[in-house]
């Protein structure tokens, strides 16, 4: 019989869907657009519907549980709580709804933190016990592990690194509030970056990439202006955590030499001494969203156990 | 036949030596000033000698190692490493000194550490697993636990939240950097704000409250700024670590409401939603320099064991 787990990644655009082994393949993955689970009940039957059709296909697997990436997600109540980028609102019990509905058990956390594990147990963090892994989507995701253990913090709300003040009285945030790292290190944050430097209004940082490819100099500035501050946010980061190394993930951090470049630069200049060319900053090798399925699954077959 | 650990606080000014029993009292202690051992020899010597008159006044009394608290101490090296406020430059391996000279195993970790395992054995964050402890004396030290462990960082470096940048090319810092906390947020910084609020070039932050207290106008208006600019850099920690309370330690926070009331206020007006409403910040209550001495000799009985 081969041991396996669910594990799934929520985001505002796409949910995925892992079958991972005990051994940390994953052997059967699909997908689907947020907004076609208008509430959660939608989502929960879709899952649901996705492990039958699995059980059905190969009866020999034990499903071990599932584990569960989510905005927002909160490891001590498996909820959703407030989550801006989803069509769910207000605090939605995901973890014990999907129990009910198929049996399994459900360990739910942030994205973020999913991603992280997933990381530390198959990808660049893998044997490193003390790291910083960012996200860098439409927002800015972190989640940071010290000893070996994720910083879950006294209420699981942990790791909001987006939202750390960087400028106080600057950019507006989603958030409500003014100058979070968010508002300056993100996808959405560098087309206003882009355009605050005189760039056209353009709808996506993909196209300020391929701008900056084709060697524009507007938009290598606009990488090399977040790449600057997102290094000031990542020295700042060590002072309170000192982590081994440092893992970019998401989106934006696929822009590659032309962040990765600028943020080194920055990040060099902006530490104190005793940290000062011994942190790597690396870009993340997991294809796609395969860390936050992975991390995710790593939950349902229980953290400690998985780790290797 | 009792249990006791030796308990040695390193200060810049002062060294502090106790003998704490296994219950976490204190029986015994002396200090001595600091520039009194300009050679870290000279300093091993006298502790050797505190412990063997000790021994010999109570020779019932069985001793189960030295902890040491630090400024730049490293637990993982047993080493002080450059230390701009003590006389010992360089890299001092103390806990190998202490154990060479005495035979009895010694652990030594940073100063802010050892304060804020004192706190969580004995003082305000006792049953607290996920807390902040803050240190505003000259500079501003600090100690991160997190799940009920010490956030050391790979290298034993971290917790340098005096070293953040609030201030991106802001006021000079003893760390030869611009604009970290420490140079806005600790004993020696408020005389700077108060000469640059238009008051007078006073030489203590003694002097600073006194002024307050007698209701001078700019004084109160300094120790607002310092809060003003506390608040902000404590909001961005939580955001980090999430801790279920904040504790203030050091000369500074010894000025109480003066500081605590707009440290209060700016803390709650910049931390995220929520974060907010939920974590007390609080003035260390244990007297002098004791937690110092508590919790580097819980280091000594192994933090674990003695945790309660």
């Amino acid at each position: 019989m081969k041991c396996v787990a669910i594990g799934i990644d929520v985001g505002g655009t796409n949910i995925s869907f892992g079958v991972v082994t005990d051994q940390g393949e994953i052997i059967y993955k699909t997908h689907s657009p947020t907004h076609q689970y208008p509430i959660p009940e939608d989502f929960v039957e879709w899952i649901s519907q996705n492990i039958v059709k699995f059980s059905v296909d190969q009866p020999n697997v034990i499903i071990q549980g599932i584990g569960v990436g989510a905005p927002n997600g909160n490891i001590h109540s498996g909820q959703i709580v407030f989550a801006p980028n989803l069509p769910w609102k207000g605090e939605i019990s995901l973890a014990q709804m999907l129990t009910t509905q198929t049996g399994l058990q459900t360990t739910l956390t942030n994205d973020a933190n999913a991603a992280a594990w997933g990381e530390m147990l198959y990808g660049a963090a893998r044997g490193c016990k003390d790291f910083l892994f960012i996200t860098l989507g439409t927002g800015l995701g972190s989640g940071i592990v010290s000893g070996g253990e994720m910083i879950y913090g006294h209420d699981g709300f942990a790791g909001e690194v987006g939202h750390m003040i960087l400028f106080p009285e600057g950019r507006d945030c989603g958030c409500g509030r003014k100058g979070c790292v968010e508002a300056y290190c993100s996808a959405s944050a560098i087309l206003l970056t882009y355009y605050e430097l005189g760039g056209e209004n353009v709808c996506s940082a993909q196209e300020i990439f391929n701008r900056a490819q084709q060697g524009e100099g507007l938009a290598i500035q606009a990488f090399e202006q977040t790449g600057n501050w997102l290094g000031l946010v990542l020295a700042n980061c060590v002072a309170v955590t000192s982590p081994e190394k440092i893992i970019l993930f998401g989106g934006l951090a696929q822009a590659g030499e032309v962040l990765l470049s600028p943020t080194i630069k920055s990040f060099e200049n902006n530490l104190l001494t005793i940290y000062r060319n011994k942190i790597p900053i690396i870009i993340s090798q997991l294809p796609g969203n395969d860390s936050a399925i992975l991390g995710a699954a790593a939950l349902a077959f229980g953290t400690k156990a998985s780790r290797r």
